[in-house]
């Protein structure tokens, strides 16, 4: 090593002592001759210290971010200079010997953990934002989570497997990244969306137990925060039932916490999903709050007000809302514009009780006097209302929720809220699915994904009532984020063809799409079913980070667009043809 | 869990317990109406026996690899029928209670240790496959090496990070692998040959320890045991010299030996590359037996034999080789020629001490006289020969070594023998690199990689000399196999252009295909080093595989072709005009 010692590591009793150091200067301060310098290595900071003569001349030439190498005697600093806030605050380290390592152009931008840059430099430049020490600490931090994460699944005997990422297309809900094959020209490899069908196979070939922080890739249109590879903790077991996958993730989930956020969960709910839409309008509810939802359809059966004529009408109350002023009021219809409603109506609740804004004289008298009780408002407080089918209604409410929540301080920003939806829907109806990709032609697709198996009331007749179907299927969600999901998988051949079948995939489709699946389960295939979880979300939320680009190293900006390595790039005519791009598939292979 | 016990784990002391097991249908014995059954799961087998009656009856219909669950009782064994090389063998199983969770098909092939099988076959129906013995200790024994690697670098305080699959195509030392962007449509990501650029960013970026097992692509044409998707064990160090990464790289090694092969690697030799090539033919020497190559261009100097007027002549001994018949020598013969040369001259020695052979006759008698002497032959020995330029003469003794090793049983299979080469040249002629892909347009490309640092005494003049230049660089070798290799690296801007000029890469190339490491070595990059472990290579040697596709759950086969999933395919046009893949590039973006 270079260096005898790590900076970060000094301490009052090292006075006296020898030592080398390296890394960065960090700031350098000139106090008449003397120059003061920064020091920092991934430990920390350690004050050096250049006195008169030839040293400080020397170190006069250094500037930000040179790589340094130091020599010298490590010394109490003089009483009251002391630095209570720096681990290395009792010491400075007088400097006898210096060689610059490597020298630093003037910086785009200064190391400095206090300094706002645009995320656009900062990730063209991530060597340097790296070594600010909130990116640092977030990549020690997700480093901690895969160890803690390994450690539960090692005692838990669950083996590690890694699953191919040249491998073939078998879509699952968004479109797959495609890679030319060189020798096979015309033929393509997919990379996998989710190590989904290969963990399957493992558990057909006997395994058991299996895991991976496994690579993913879905091309995407880039939603805000997603990114073209991403990671998730992927996990599969035979011969278990919903409570048990349940008990292994929660094993994890609190270990995560407790380590790395020294949070103890304690028993973690479970919601249907039926129950999570109707009382929070999402299957991603935050219960750091407890604002529900009130249904109202009943309510308004016999309205005469055209508006609440729908099959649907649902309400949210804002707290002290009815104070809000008219500017405030029209920002929510912005507001609800911008999630594609044309609006949110209101009511506002005078102090005396009185009902205000427009919607309140399209009522009745009846339907006034009773609107407050109905939806446990309260003097000062605003209603929300969403009218309309119920899902698009129930979804405006459930993001009315958090906005509320959000603007009347309803949200403990310390605290973790954690929650199990089960009993999820098998299908959702194809013209609900937006960008996603449908794998089938049917009316139906699959809620989670093809492989998801009935719940056992549900297997022998799911055909009957495809809309009502519940799958064997369960969510975490910490906060209102998905962190992680899974289910029991079907493991007969019959039943996953009925599935398909739904979905609109006939017998040779399905055989031309996952063949070797079907066939798996041929040859006696254990019932198993399992869970991922996505890592680099738990990390930003462990973490306390607003992206989950801020916990990936070199993570994508806007459309897939790498401000470092301006990836992706035009490719040579020579690369093109080599790859065999524009080639036919040899018919015979 | 739908067991209460796993079956391999039941032994004497459960006798007189009801347990419930669950797993597949090994081996079913009738025996007059009492059937036997070994039940095998994960965990191992146990004998479940099936008295006569209705359980017997249910128990007749089971076949080969149904997957069931049976409740019983376990008991001891009838006296003289334990089963002392079974870990159950104690045991047996009573069964009250039998459910057939799956049944199976008849098999493409029995899931048998003993079975031979074709290779094609099992990857097919590799489910089946990884339910024998070897295929899932090899899984295990994979997942295992990874736990023990990560643990000693979690002790020396490595993060781990992952570095993107999706990137810019930088040429390594093979093809890239790219990948339409349909965001950005006519220009490609490319998959990275390894993490070698982002792991040195992570160095610039102060990260100072970091490992990754990471997933490599390289679009090579399949060389023997090649596959296109490989794994290795990255690791980075900052403020480091050869000794350091040497040092922590031996730690990784002899933890893993230890653990899985329960051999204490001793102090490992160092080599340098000169004297490898010179004693062994080869960089990556067999150290298991001491066999070494003679150089005699000097001996031969003057020599009449026109075969042996050449700028390097050498010699190799079989011990023992007088006595091969004459076919065995034809063969010889042949064999090097599979290799790309003419022959193999040889001079066999007599018990007496004379010379036999086709080459003997054509030596002076001096030349005959002191050859024994010279080479280091005994009567008895046959002496091969190769003549030529330096390296394939070299290449073709080395290979000669150790076939006349395997043959005379020279290597103890039970051997371990660990070796580090160091001082590699930093530059080979590009005529010499066969299928590999330059980097430049010069005469000279990086033996290692382009960002190996030349050594100290040599990095202020390698251009005077580039074919005598010395790289940082070390390698790794096991039994002849290289399992590991590395070098310090380049830290300097200039040196980096430096060596760039040399393999003909200009400024404006080079800032066009690395620019952005050009440039954070601008920004204060701190000297650093690192290795990468070739960790498929290392778990078949633990395991004692005959090739790396043994220990990868889905290896592809030749060609890359995946005989499980078909993959890779042909795409749908509507896939590829998704894609992107035949737009022009947005010459804005």
């Amino acid at each position: 090593m270079l260096r005898t010692h790590e900076a970060g590591s000094l301490r009052a009793e090292h006075a006296g002592q020898s030592v080398t150091l390296t890394g960065w200067v960090a700031r350098r301060r000139d106090h008449g001759g003397v120059i003061f310098i920064d020091l920092r290595d991934a430990s920390g900071v350690a004050q050096v210290v250049f006195r008169e003569g030839e040293m400080a001349e020397r170190a006069h030439k250094l500037r930000a971010e040179f790589v340094i190498k130091v020599t010298g005697e490590v010394s109490r600093r003089p009483e009251g200079s002391e630095n209570p806030d720096l681990a290395t605050g009792a010491i400075e380290v007088y400097v006898s010997e210096l060689e610059v390592l490597n020298e630093a152009a003037p910086l785009p931008f200064q190391v400095d953990d206090h300094l706002e840059v645009g995320e656009e430099a900062r990730l063209k430049h991530r060597y340097l934002d790296l070594r600010r020490t909130a990116p640092a600490k977030a990549m020690r931090l997700r480093s901690e989570a895969n160890r803690i994460a390994r450690t539960v699944l090692h005692a838990e005997k669950f083996v590690e497997v890694e699953t191919p990422t040249l491998t073939r297309s078998t879509p699952e809900g968004a479109r797959d990244f495609l890679v030319p094959a060189r020798l096979r020209p015309g033929s393509w490899y997919a990379l996998p969306q989710s190590p989904q069908l290969f963990k399957q196979l493992l558990m057909v070939g006997g395994l058991e137990r299996y895991y991976q922080i496994a690579r993913c890739y879905r091309d995407e249109d880039f939603r805000a925060d997603r990114q073209p590879e991403f990671t998730q903790l992927d996990i599969e077991m035979s011969f278990v039932e919903q409570d048990d996958v349940i008990a292994l993730a929660e094993k994890v989930v609190k270990a995560l916490w407790k380590e790395l956020a020294d949070h103890e969960i304690g028993t973690i709910r479970r919601i249907p999903f039926a129950e999570a839409m109707a009382k929070y309008g999402t299957d991603k509810p935050d219960l750091r709050f407890d604002l529900e939802l009130t249904e109202l359809t009943e309510y308004f059966k016999d309205t005469t007000f055209r508006v609440f004529q729908a099959p649907y009408v649902g309400a949210v109350v804002m707290p002290g809302g009815a104070s809000q002023p008219r500017r405030t009021l029209d920002g929510w219809q912005e507001w609800a514009k911008q999630r594609g409603h044309k609006g949110l109506a209101y009511v506002l609740i005078g102090e005396d009780g009185t009902l205000g804004g427009p919607v309140a004289k399209n009522l009745t008298d009846a339907e006034r006097d009773g609107l407050a009780k109905a939806v446990g408002a309260n003097p000062g407080d605003c209603i929300f209302f969403a009218a309309g089918d119920r899902n698009g209604a129930r979804a405006l409410l459930g993001a009315a929720r958090n906005e509320i929540a959000q603007r009347v301080g309803l949200i403990d920003e310390n605290a973790w809220s954690f929650v199990w939806i089960v009993d999820a829907p098998l299908f959702e109806a194809v013209e609900n699915i937006g960008d996603d990709v449908a794998v089938g032609s049917g009316k139906w697709t699959a809620l989670h994904h093809a492989f998801t198996s009935p719940t056992p009331e549900w297997i022998d007749r799911f055909e009957e009532d495809p809309g009502n179907a519940l799958a064997y299927a369960y969510d975490i969600v910490c906060n209102g984020n998905e962190i992680g999901g899974g289910s029991i998988r079907i493991h007969r051949a019959d039943v996953q063809q009925r599935v398909f079948n739904i979905m609109g995939l006939t017998e040779e489709e399905a055989q031309e799409k996952f063949g070797f699946l079907l066939d798996a389960f041929k040859y006696g295939a254990p019932p198993h079913g399992g869970i991922a979880f996505g890592w680099d979300r738990i990390a930003m939320l462990i973490g306390g980070y607003d992206s989950i680009r801020e916990v990936i190293a070199f993570p994508k900006s806007g459309g897939g667009y790498d401000p470092l390595t301006a990836a992706p790039a035009p490719i040579t005519p020579q690369q093109r043809k080599e790859a065999g791009v524009d080639a036919k598939p040899d018919q015979k292979a």
